[in-house]
């Protein structure tokens, strides 16, 4: 999977240049974290609406030492050409920007809103109430890696998946498409998101106070949007979802619990997930199946995915336990992660020489 | 529901003198906070093993004007009589203490331990490891308030129940008693529970730094010992449970999402359910069926349940949410309220002043 | 200090009628938790500006069962009398919402902003840029209760101080005043403030990303509103304080660290402190001078104020420190125990009937 | 500063072997994660007293991808060579290691305990207890990388400094060598660490009940023994120093407040600081004096230490906050900055490609 010298340093000058539009966001501000230590890349535009004007890191000033550029408006951001742009608008936004892009036919595009995750125009309408053109919307490529790699590569627009959605579909399709075994009923998804899922606008329900040693459930069921993202992803499947965020009082990770009975029960119902995961999963560098009950604090910073497969007999029922970084794998790490596999990089250069 | 009166504070001489086996661990320390505002008890009495000899409030500052009593260690205690005890130990502890006690027949006792929770002493030894004397084990009516109101009311002796099963058969006992759905397959509960319910013992995986910021299941499906507590008291109506706790970040408190299919969908389905709980819990003060999404932190620190109920038609299943707090509905609380009914007092005395 | 039976509870309609003006910001809401179990006083009504028409309860769940009357806008609460008034809005408003309302003559006010905390009209305009019409400001007595018993005793009108300065110049007040130790340089106090204290509104700055895992110094040395307040009160003792206040990410506490030199230096330095605190708290059931090291866990959720004194002979150094909740000893408790001096009732009443 | 051709990976056969004497401490673990990216070096060594024999990623699942390796005892390390040794030992703990170390003479040593950083062996027995054998203690350089760099680049042992001594010394030592302000009467030194400066080890005060929504102070004035680590390192100025940490509810993390007075007033206090600051660190990559005031969040997760000073004119104060993550500047990252050094490596050499 490796091309060769991938790791050897390149002059400034020979690194594409990157456009982070909507940088000071908590997807954004992963995303410079990301990119100011990939060794092909240079960060040659940040942008934000509010704080245009001033330096990025005297406003995040964790970011100081990684990116000191000026932040321009979105306006002044459509005037410049790079070679790749990453999108951390809100819904709707995505689109706006892109209208009057001049140099889309010349600039990559990872996109980490939802406008141009759905197929279907009218299933993005009723959940998210906007409309995206069809000349763009048919461009992206949904941007779930390890699943969609192949398309990925041949991609020059890529619309980066959910948080939550990437939680559940990465242990869910390869059971589901080599037919591991025979899901019965709904899939029912109980999920934990840390705070910064929720963006960095403030809200009354994300002040520190009201989240601070609470826990509660929110948009249960049928209600979040991200379950027609993943109903989508797997309709070639015929299951149906039920999905149950809840708020944690921390501030990054997902953890999801997922939970099916199952037609075709057998004795070796978990080798069978094991044994499609570990062949699904055969050469991705972030994506483990693991053996122990995960934890949210072990993919913390990371791009790593990891799941676990629990089976009661009795009730022929499975459980699944996946945990991400919402943040990374769950945005701005699995964004870097596509435009590796786009531009036919190591899926990992930007991240510690992992072996 | 009021004894007539109840309010009136009566001299110290009148009050009953309580005893607290297990003063220092958290749900002896809620124990004694409760109990130090109790109109009609004095404690008299508090032990533990490690720290006998020293003034509780030494130990436990925040406890300092609430209960300035000296330590005794349990055997000490044995020697002394109170009217009542409140048993904060380990299981299999609890037996062994009350195995000596020369005053039993003159006390009342609520314990807190699994010991006595179940009428069946070959599921107690299989889940816990440990064998409850005959003599002893038929004696206690086991403390779900709410639920055995009519048995406490004639009890002696009284087994509190466990916190994750108070957070769950509150909600579910009124629904498959009075038949407001029919149950279609395992019901599937979703636990996050505060640190305080591992107790007051250090062990590393309640270590600060390794639940801060973290978030993990435990003793999924059908590993954890309070799944048998639960489907005994459910066995009359022919459920099968799938349980999985969480480990939550916070200090206090428990959400349970309990999920099940129905058999006989109708229109309203909710509306059963809230009807169920109404009649079921008219005229008891803690139990709150409400229809917000119920968070953690609108317990903590109260005597109360409460729950709200959703469904999804298209999948015929139903979420119930469930809040309490740990160690006060889920033990001390429960514990105190339990006392109140043995006495035919009022069930919130030692609370404030509610209506 | 007893009044003799105070604590006999007395019939709704003998109790006053009590307006909280403000009623959902964390000090009003704090309020609300403490006068629903005052046995001597009936909330009759409740204020908001944001969320006026709605009940309380359904806005802040965790009250209902406490107080589930409708919200007000400040102009209606205007139109009705009721015997005490608590005001918890910004600095500005209290004067203003005061201006208009008819009944001044005939109500007690126990205002929590800084509007009336200061002597001198200048110190307040140069601090908080506002003026307050002399004819209602010379009518406020300060409310630091234990220090300003006497006066609030007299008073109708009652200034509530910061919380900040309340936990300064609980330890400080007494040992100057009784002249304890000699004070060389200035005083230097380091304090720590969870988020509660920045209030209701959502700021970018309490969010819960931005202050989980967190720690950091705001308006250091002179620039705290807080300051000069301080300073007013120990003017007739010639000290100067620097004052650096820290957000702490937790939600209620204040731990506060003052550090000072002396000139007379002698053996008995930190004795003759503890001997001037219990002379000056004695019969002060909220005030505790204590041997150890104070945290913030044990006075949360409780009206006490708990200090320790520690002394360097090498530097001559004295370290005072000293914890209170916020939102209680800091605001609401303190309120309520004004109004308790204020009605010649045991100032406990509200609390567990302590010893 | 730059060694030539430094970012070039270099085959694993060519990098140096390194070992980790008590890798699975809070230290060791974060040691792992920077030596798992250093292009110059091979973990090829890991221990554990308490875990020997299993997989370093099976008990810190967050290693797993950077570090596989069998934990061996201590003893078994001493019966294999490595280039290089950092011991992440208790005190004492760390002489006993090297006692009986027969590759000491062909090994490069970092101990990161405090057995090696006193200069006094009677300053070292007084504050910690122990002995260290001359012969050894002699051969240790102090690791405070910025201001000890000549002496570092010529040794082969090195003392890494403590936590909150690095926290204190970076800001304090180029004012006081540089003589930018004369210093008047005692240092005082308010800290604040999050939980992991305490170690892995569980305890019953850091236990995640007993520290959440709590704050306080521990060891105050001159009772804690980073102090005479202090006060050695600046015994060439003649300061005293008292010096308070507390507790805060994080997990990494150290903010300083550091306040004296000083003796020569004049207009341009915080210039001649920042001049003296500005040029003892001019090429310090890690090292940033800035002009807002720091939190501990923007140095979390990095090698860098940032601080802000303020004056107060009136009382001739100075403030200085200085922010550090305890377990990287303030352990394992200086540490292998330390070793960049002795071996003429950039400093930076495994941290992100920083300019």
């Amino acid at each position: 999977m490796k091309t060769r010298g991938a790791h050897l340093p390149i002059r400034a000058a020979n690194r594409l240049t990157v456009g982070v539009v909507g940088a000071t966001g908590y997807t954004g501000q992963e995303l410079i974290r990301i990119l100011s230590r990939h060794p092909r890349l240079r960060i040659a535009l940040v942008t934000s609406n509010r704080l245009a004007g001033k330096k990025l890191s005297d406003c995040i000033p964790s970011l100081s030492g990684l990116c000191d550029l000026t932040l321009s408006s979105p306006d002044e951001a459509r005037r410049g050409r790079v070679d790749v742009l990453f999108l951390g608008l809100g819904h709707g936004e995505a689109v706006e920007f892109l209208k009057g892009y001049p140099y889309l036919s010349s600039t990559r595009v990872i996109d980490l809103s939802a406008d141009f995750r759905f197929r279907d125009p009218d299933l993005y309408r009723k959940t998210y109430g906007g409309t995206v053109p069809g000349s763009l919307n048919g461009k992206f490529v949904y941007g779930l890696t390890e699943v969609f790699r192949k398309a990925i590569r041949r991609a020059r627009y890529v619309a980066n998946p959910g948080c939550y959605v990437t939680s559940v579909l990465l242990p869910l399709y390869p059971i589901l498409s080599r037919k591991a075994v025979s899901v019965s009923g709904p899939i029912i998804v109980t999920s934990a998101s840390g705070v910064s899922g929720a963006g960095v606008t403030p809200k009354a329900e994300t002040q520190f106070c009201e989240v601070d040693e609470d826990y509660s459930a929110y948009k249960p069921l049928r209600e979040h949007r991200h379950l027609p993202e993943m109903e989508e992803v797997l309709s070639p499947f015929g299951v149906r979802i039920l999905f149950t965020p809840h708020l944690l009082p921390i501030r990054n990770g997902i953890l999801s619990d997922i939970v099916f009975r199952i037609s075709n029960p057998s004795a070796d119902v978990v080798d069978r997930i094991y044994r499609a995961w570990n062949r699904f999963y055969r050469g991705s560098v972030f994506v483990h199946p693991v053996r122990h009950l995960v934890h949210v604090s072990e993919v913390r910073g990371t791009n790593d995915a990891r799941f676990t497969a629990r089976y009661d007999p009795l009730t022929r029922t499975v459980l699944i336990l996946s945990a991400i970084d919402n943040l990374i794998k769950g945005a701005s790490g699995q964004a870097v992660q596509n435009l590796n596999v786009m531009m036919g990089w190591p899926e990992h250069l930007g991240w510690a020489n992992r072996s």
